[in-house]
């Protein structure tokens, strides 16, 4: 990777600039990591480098489970019409019984260079496999934590590491299995080793340590306010899956009478640190809730699509005021376009009907929100003091290709969330750091770093 | 485009054989324009031309409406929730509008090349836009039909001319604007057109000439049988528009008391050379009819989620016996790996269960099935006497990359069906030519043709 430059001066064909809007012949002045000058119109910088096609701001993906990619293309053989989510668990399962810290790491790696191809420049890994077989800590008890620090650096990637309290099989189950390497015990302990790891990234930019509740079913509800205080303490941000499956609200109320939403809220994890990950099965009431609270929900609609989860009330969260972010989550994709067309695209295909969000409301899931909700409070817009995050997206590709784009329309930015592809992201800029240069990653063939990085699973 | 070399040696690293498994090491020996000899194992011959990742039959894209390309990225600014399929119709029509014959070619032949460099060699093109402005018939009433046969020819597919009669603007409605264009005043007029049409192609083996019935809206129910029957004659395959949306089943059952479905069986329109395209609302009688009489359902997946079509009730057809078969229908996206895996993945969001189709039914509803629906009953198979139409689809991507791909499994087949591109094929042979290599089509920057082609029509 390349160090951080003192200064660049970047000129863009066409760039996003906030509030939402496509301007044309875009020069943006860099400081080391953050943008210091943003200006349109006139000639070109002498010496500016140039960005062709649409500029974003870094895309952020929100939602991660960075070992899952090693599933790819290998859980749908089944084909026998009983296939579930919960089938689906345990394929994931037996890949997570073959880590460890030195595998996760060049897994991870590998799997965030794919992500920094696809124009991410922050992710938000939902990290619950924490210890060794049978629950044993490594020697040091963050070690597979710092190895997805790492990974994120290596790949030039920002991350926001959700250390998750992962506690109970399911609602008065204990761990089984593999989920032995999931827990600490206590809500008391995660906090522990989760302070602990906080230490050594005290003053990185780059690194974010947040909360998460892995979700109702595997955090007793007395355990919660002990992550909650943790995350209000630490201003950190605190993310949790929220009725992904109807199986989860089912056993939510059976077992305490609320909806995984209002559980939630009645132990005060709800608020604007807050993401709610699918929020995918809730009833008025819920979403009201997390409106209210100025929750986000994290949509990750392809992997909803391939678990058979079901599509989320979208609209209805937007409506109430919950912002919406998106996430690769499974990542039986990387793709953030194909997450923020299918926001739209699955809600046709439930109502009927077109056009329930505008493009600027897509792509603010892909950016500016995902950022905040991962902690990077100043990235993911394309304006004085952010964090230069830029990603150029072609407009020439056969997927991208169209009538010449005109300045004062936002053509170009329908043509990227509905047309393009993670193939199309050419250029990728984070904190100043050039790590993705004519469609090729800083660190190689990306392809043979996951081939390998998943043969060594097997 | 090259000539059709006399005799080629190919050497697959890995092949998708029928009746449906990924066979290593296979060498296809062609002679000219057909597969002559298919062999698995040993050495490589001499001098054998390599195609790496997973070689595939061509692909069949059933359904296509070329000029709707031109709208890519262009729908979705509304924004209002006041969007429907027929207010996107009214921008579909505005491109028609400006279409002439010079200009349908320059446009077709740019969006054939982009279906080339997708895999796909044979297209089945619903070709509606007959006449001149006001409907006043060229010099040649068949110049836009020759325009689009050379567009095929030009980017090297194969073409099925699904010529289309197109008589009213609803049930009992005369044709207005910019669909006087399509129409040929009686179904008599339309089969001397159509007629007329096919002599020039005859012994073309890249060319049939089929028939349609644009929908139950635009053919009036006592002209349906003069259709069928110029189908029944030439031996022809016959298309239909069938329940897109459930507007059009409410007209029909209005006007004619029977299902679009229905009323097609009446008039003898059903049958093994016919498909129904969408079948998206229909009743359990509609899917019965459709399985009994070997219809097949072309799934435009992609389409259908862009136009908030709905999900169509893919598994039900298949089990009544309805051969699927996949189109780009709108060209919103051009990839049929999409489409194939959208038919088992748009079914998992609608039922919450996952494995309702085999990769192998996935992948003959987008080779084999398509092919022979459009007429080309030799094509899209892998075997002794077939069309040397092959596919090489890499498997080291960022896509496609995992461990390594072991003979006797499927595994290779279920990547591609599930994380490959349009962008992950490398390498199309289309009758023995070869089209696209390196990722790049014969006719050079496609994306190019697109701009060049669409800017036109401003």
């Amino acid at each position: 990777m390349r160090p951080y430059p003192a200064r660049q001066v970047l000129r863009c064909e066409l760039a996003w600039l906030p509030p939402g809007r496509v301007a044309a012949d875009v020069t943006i002045v860099t400081d080391g990591a953050t943008i210091v000058e943003v200006s349109e119109g006139g000639p070109a910088p002498a010496g500016a480098q140039q960005l062709h096609g649409l500029v974003l701001p870094g895309l952020a993906n929100t939602h991660s489970h960075a070992f899952h990619r090693a599933l790819r293309g290998r859980t749908h053989a089944a084909g026998s019409g009983q296939g579930s989510f919960w089938t689906w668990r345990d394929q994931m399962y037996d890949v997570a019984s073959r880590l460890d810290p030195d595998r996760y790491l060049t897994l991870a790696r590998a799997v965030y260079a794919e992500m920094a191809l696809a124009g991410i420049t922050s992710v938000g890994e939902f990290h619950y496999l924490h210890h060794a077989p049978a629950g044993r800590p490594y020697d040091d008890p963050n070690a597979m934590g710092h190895a997805l620090v790492d990974a994120a650096h290596d790949a030039g990637l920002h991350i926001s590491l959700l250390d998750t309290c992962y506690l109970t099989g399911g609602i008065g189950q204990p761990l089984d299995g593999v989920q032995r390497r999931f827990g600490d015990g206590d809500a008391q302990r995660w906090a522990s080793r989760v302070e602990a790891l906080r230490g050594p990234y005290d003053g990185r930019a780059d690194v974010v340590i947040g909360a998460a509740l892995h979700s109702v079913r595997a955090v007793p509800v007395e355990q919660m306010p002990t992550v909650v205080a943790w995350a209000a303490n630490a201003a950190a941000p605190l993310h949790a899956h929220v009725s992904e499956q109807t199986a989860e609200n089912d056993a939510c109320l059976s077992a305490y009478g609320v909806t995984p939403t209002r559980l939630l809220r009645d132990r005060g994890a709800l608020g604007p640190r807050t993401t709610a990950v699918h929020a995918t099965h809730l009833t008025a009431q819920d979403i009201s809730l997390l409106g209210e609270s100025w929750t986000s929900a994290c949509f990750c609609p392809t992997t909803e699509r391939d678990l058979a989860d079901g599509v989320g009330p979208a609209v209805a969260l937007r409506d109430a005021g919950a912002r919406l972010t998106l996430g690769s989550d499974s990542h039986a994709v990387i793709d953030l376009f194909e997450e923020a067309r299918a926001v739209e695209l699955d809600t046709r295909l439930v109502t009927g009907r077109r056009g329930h969000f505008q493009v600027a409301e897509l792509l603010d899931a892909a950016t500016a929100a995902g950022h905040d909700r991962l902690g990077f409070s100043n990235a993911g817009r394309l304006e004085i003091g952010c964090r230069a995050d830029l990603v150029a997206v072609r407009l020439d590709s056969v997927r991208t290709s169209g009538p010449a784009q005109a300045a004062g329309s936002n053509a170009a930015a329908e043509t990227v969330v509905f047309a393009a592809t993670a193939a199309d992201v050419t250029d990728v800029i984070s904190a100043g750091r050039h790590i993705v240069e004519g469609g090729r990653h800083a660190l190689g063939d990306v392809g043979l770093l996951l081939r390998n990085a998943i043969q060594q699973l097997r």
